[in-house]
């Protein structure tokens, strides 16, 4: 019955839904899954990576992780060229208003242009959502370290803990029962990576398999750091989640 | 029979309907639902926050009260990335008329230009209807205190106590038997927030699960002012909703 | 059979019909209806209000009334979101040749360039019809007091007496019994309270159910008024229709 | 079979016809016919008025025949919104010819440019045909008097005696009979008369019914002169069509 | 099977066909058919007149024959106002050529330039196919006389004798039998009027009923005339095709 | 199965197929073939004319083969109408290269100009393909002489030798068979003449039906020159495929 | 049930596939395959030819690949017309940046501002999406030696051995066995064309049926240079995989 409402973008099924939106989000659901967690001292995003092949090239291919401006990044799930072109489109921004107003764009402003873009996907014919989910990390003078989570619908909020992609159901659930508010840093990413390690489709986790990134305060300015692959070894085998690889003994 | 003429919103069924407004505000009737009293000395919103989370971030994520411009503000239901764009219009042409006539911009002229907005989103082709409601309050020195609501359609009109979202009609009627004319503000907040308790899908109210926000002059000026927590909880208690939690102990 | 052709606004049925035309009208079918009497000293409007609540602000809100210039004004039956659009564009226009040529335009080239609006909305694709029907009354120093009925195929003439909305085939039949040609203002006030009486729905009526206006030259300048509400009352009162109120006692 | 090629303006059938045309001629067969005659004084137009009421007001509304310029005027018979904007068009066209070359418009020319405009909304997509036929009738100085029709597929000739509207094809082979060359204005307007009697739906004549225009020269200067409601009045009592009223009397 | 392709212009069928093309054919099939023959010493147009009325004004009304520019005139079959459209691009561009470059445009450089305008027609979404076919008939210095016949797929080509419109095979095939190559033009309007008559509907051939026109060579300049109706007649009486009339002798 | 991937130019059947490509194709598989050989010292295109009448002016008349510029040359097979349209875009670009660089387009580049113009007409909405293939001979001072061939796709190769047009398969493999490197202009052109003659519908050759052109080199300039009919046919009689005429006697 | 989501580009399936995008990667499925190693001292392209012909002019008929820059070559896989639309944007895009930048465009951004042209043909309407995949090789000072693929959706990553078009995931698993990261350009070449061998339809390779280019320094610039046809067959020969011709012995 529904089924006549869900080939338009732009038009309300009698239950006041938008078809197109629920299933881009449905695109996001197979995608690799993301975590961001607010720490006192900074943010920490993890990314599952789902291509993994040794002739990948790992130096030039990062899949989840991107920085948009020396004081905000985000982590992605879902399609990667509709995501390239909002991660354009955010970068330009954040530049045009450093250069107007020769300060940094304040976070919560940035996310809110971008998801207005998302929205007009979401409202004008002849057009698709975009089929992207973003985890935004950053920091700013008026409200310091924040993580803020968006759909393919537009809509954002800030949150303390998220997870996008593939079951997200799950991983939010954990990260309820297991955040604690004055969590540091280390101890956000060490969740991040538990919470990934349980709610992922393969059984075994190694570094690999993952993407950890994290904002923080460094002499006074915001760092955005990947984090390597050996420093990310030591953490899954800290966790008790990998076994000590031959490389790193 | 009717199924023929409700996805496209261009176009009058047989009866002169509009079936993809009607089905905007099917979307709105799901959504948390915003209580507004006008009273002597100001004008209180209520509204249901719906998502309610403790890895919510609460302190940037405001979910149903916007303020527009010095002198008015809104209480949203429905779908909030549409919400976002109406309010970036409302606050630019607000901006506009400041920058042009150098007073701020009558209250009903701010509700009628978005309302405009909206209904060219009914009458062309290629797009969907705004699928949200508002109550906006303010003050201009033409009318004082004014509440105005607008649905989808782009409709609008002023009124003492209205309620959109969720159980707007049962809210309604017992706004109509409970209202009076010479209601003072504090009452009209202890009224928003009975008829808000007797109309919500859960069974109990606290603090989190509320937003109030007030309208009024001060020295003279019109003031925009979110109710905080633990004053919140105060009202609750006085209105035997809730126990005094043990914090406010 | 006719099913095929009425789900587009810019085609014609095989017997020449443009069925979303007539479905705007059916729209307006179910609107409060107005009616409009051409007296020998000015022009009665009145209006049906179809939302009465007692939390309905007043004093902001004017259902059915709209004054376009200081020499004309329209009564409105139909989507009040379409007629807000066609009375900006009509404002809009009449301060434009005022500047223009620095004299009220003329009643019916008003008139004519709206309903050349309307008319664009039945031939263009991707467009609704206008959902409205209006009458407009003013004078000019042309033709003196006149009365304008407009549809929304964009059809427009000039009547001694008209009715739009509900019911209006009932009352263009009493109108056309009772009126005569040098009716006075008072009388054709009596005389549209009483076919509204006979029409309207509901079968009390009483002030707050009713929106009456006149045009009429004051002084050499025309002057456009709403009646208040206990003039309204008496002249109830006085056609037999309502009982005399406690508080005019 | 031929159903599908009739709900869109710019396709043809099989057999190489556009039904959207031919439905609009339709809306013209049902619509108040006009009857033009050329005499070898002037030329003679007239008009049967469908929407009789006596609460019409007469003097602002002329239903069938317009002014185009100084040396033109025409009948109309359709839909009377789709006619205005002709009309409207036409009264430019013939207002920019004079100012570009201060001399009126050839008559050939104008109606040209008109049918040009009607042809487009035929072969573009998004629009319906023009739902109007027209009969010119003017003087220009390389033709002397002219009449011309024209329908919505923006076919236009030159005819000496020509009918529109409801029953064309009666009237034209009454016409066919009763035409003769050396007709005066007078015998062309008893003729017209005649024919119009004969081919109306009501069985009764009178003046209210009728509209009647004529295009003689005067002093050397084209004049468009519409007969008034007395001069009519004689004219039906003459032909034996309507009883001397007692007005008349 | 293959309706599926006839209902939009710019799509092919599976066999590569452009069915709404060949629909238009088929429009022109039905019209009144003309005949081109280029003789030694000039080119000669023989059109059908379709509608024949005593009513019909023939000194303003030519059905058949366009001139275009003082060397190229054509005839028409088909939808007159689609005709029109054309005719009027071809004049201009002709004058703008002359104006360019201070002489007469080459005849196949004007038909290309016309047909490069109906092939967009057929290639483009939202427009329907010109319903009309033209015989180009002209003069130009560097190949002297010229005729050209289009369809309204924008396809052309030289021809000594061709004909369009209503049974234009069979007037083809006599074309071929009977067409010398040293004919001259009295013998080709013999011909033509001889073809005409065979292929004609109606069985009785007169000088109402038929457009001539010739292009030849006069003291050095091309001169375009259209025969006048008694030469007509005696041509027709020496063909044996009519009686002499009553005003002839 | 199929079928509902091939009323629309802009989509991929399942199979990864543009089936709207694959009818214009067919449409070109009706048309007049044409061959085309790169010879040592020349590059020669022989075409089939598919129109034969002796009532067809074949001064004004040529059908196969066209000019682009001094050293550039086409034959083409297909919509006619269709490809005069990218033959004066070919010229137009031909012209501009050389007033911008002063020397000849580079062949190449010219034809893969006027092939993405083709490709867009596949990816864009509202648009059929050109239904038209072409064989592009010519000289340029890098490559010498070529021979290109194109299709409706936009797709174009280098050739030796090439057929396109009704029976091109069978032409092609024909080729393949007799084609040596070192081939002669005046033996490619025998070799033409043959795998045209093998290939035809019809059966008997003669001059009529065939246009021959060839591109050489002549006193260091690059010459297009067509080959005259009396030429023609000594070759056909040369190669035995048809009978010396009386006039070559 | 998929069915209904496949035939626009612009919508989701409700498994949240985009149906369009899928189909064109079909369509490279069909092409001929190419692969992409990296190597430590530069870059080795191959290409499968499809359309092998003796009648094809290899000199200027590269068929896979294509030259962007001096520091960028590509390899192609689908629709041929598609490709080189893309490709000139490419170089249009590297000459530019060079012009603005004075130094070669990083490969990175060249490779994403080409994926971004190619997501927009998924996400608009009206658009098909290009139905061609790339694999880019070169040199940038930034990160040295790259390879990219890309495919229809945009998406696009950093390889060390890649295959595209047919049996491309066969290919790619053979790539993963016998890849080593220090492997040399010559031992890329012959990994590569011994890939090819394995999953070409076709039994037998010889060097008409590839292409191989190599990116690599010299004297400190970037080379791009195509394989000549004899070294080819030196390293089949040498490679077991085809027998010494008789031309090369």
């Amino acid at each position: 019955m529904s089924r006549r409402y869900d080939s338009r973008t732009t038009i309300f099924s009698p239950e006041g839904r938008l078809y197109q939106v629920e299933y881009a989000m449905e695109a996001i659901g197979n995608a690799g899954s993301a975590i961001g967690i607010l720490a006192k001292d900074g943010v920490v995003l993890v990314g599952e990576k789902k291509v993994i092949s040794k002739l990948l090239e790992t130096s030039t291919s990062v899949e989840k992780m991107y920085k948009i401006d020396d004081h905000v990044a985000c982590a992605v799930a879902g399609i990667m060229s509709d995501a390239n072109i909002l991660i354009n489109t955010a970068r330009l921004q954040a530049q045009r208003y450093t250069f107007a107003y020769q300060e940094p764009m304040p976070l919560e402003q940035l996310v809110q242009s971008l998801c207005d873009t998302k929205q007009g996907y979401t409202q004008y014919g002849g057009l698709r959502p975009f089929g992207v989910s973003f985890l935004f990390a950053g920091w700013d003078k008026n409200y310091g370290f924040q993580l803020y989570m968006s759909d393919p619908s537009g809509n954002f909020s800030g949150w303390k803990a998220a997870a996008i992609g593939a079951n997200n159901q799950a991983a939010q659930s954990i990260l309820k029962q297991d955040y604690k508010d004055d969590i540091t840093r280390e101890e956000a990413a060490q969740l991040a990576i538990k919470v990934l390690s349980k709610t992922m489709d393969s059984t075994s986790l190694n570094s690999e398999k993952l993407e950890l990134a994290e904002i923080f305060l460094a002499d006074g300015t915001v760092r955005f750091q990947m984090c390597p692959s050996d420093k990310l070894n030591k953490m899954l085998v800290k966790s008790g989640l990998t076994q000590p690889s031959a490389d790193a003994q």
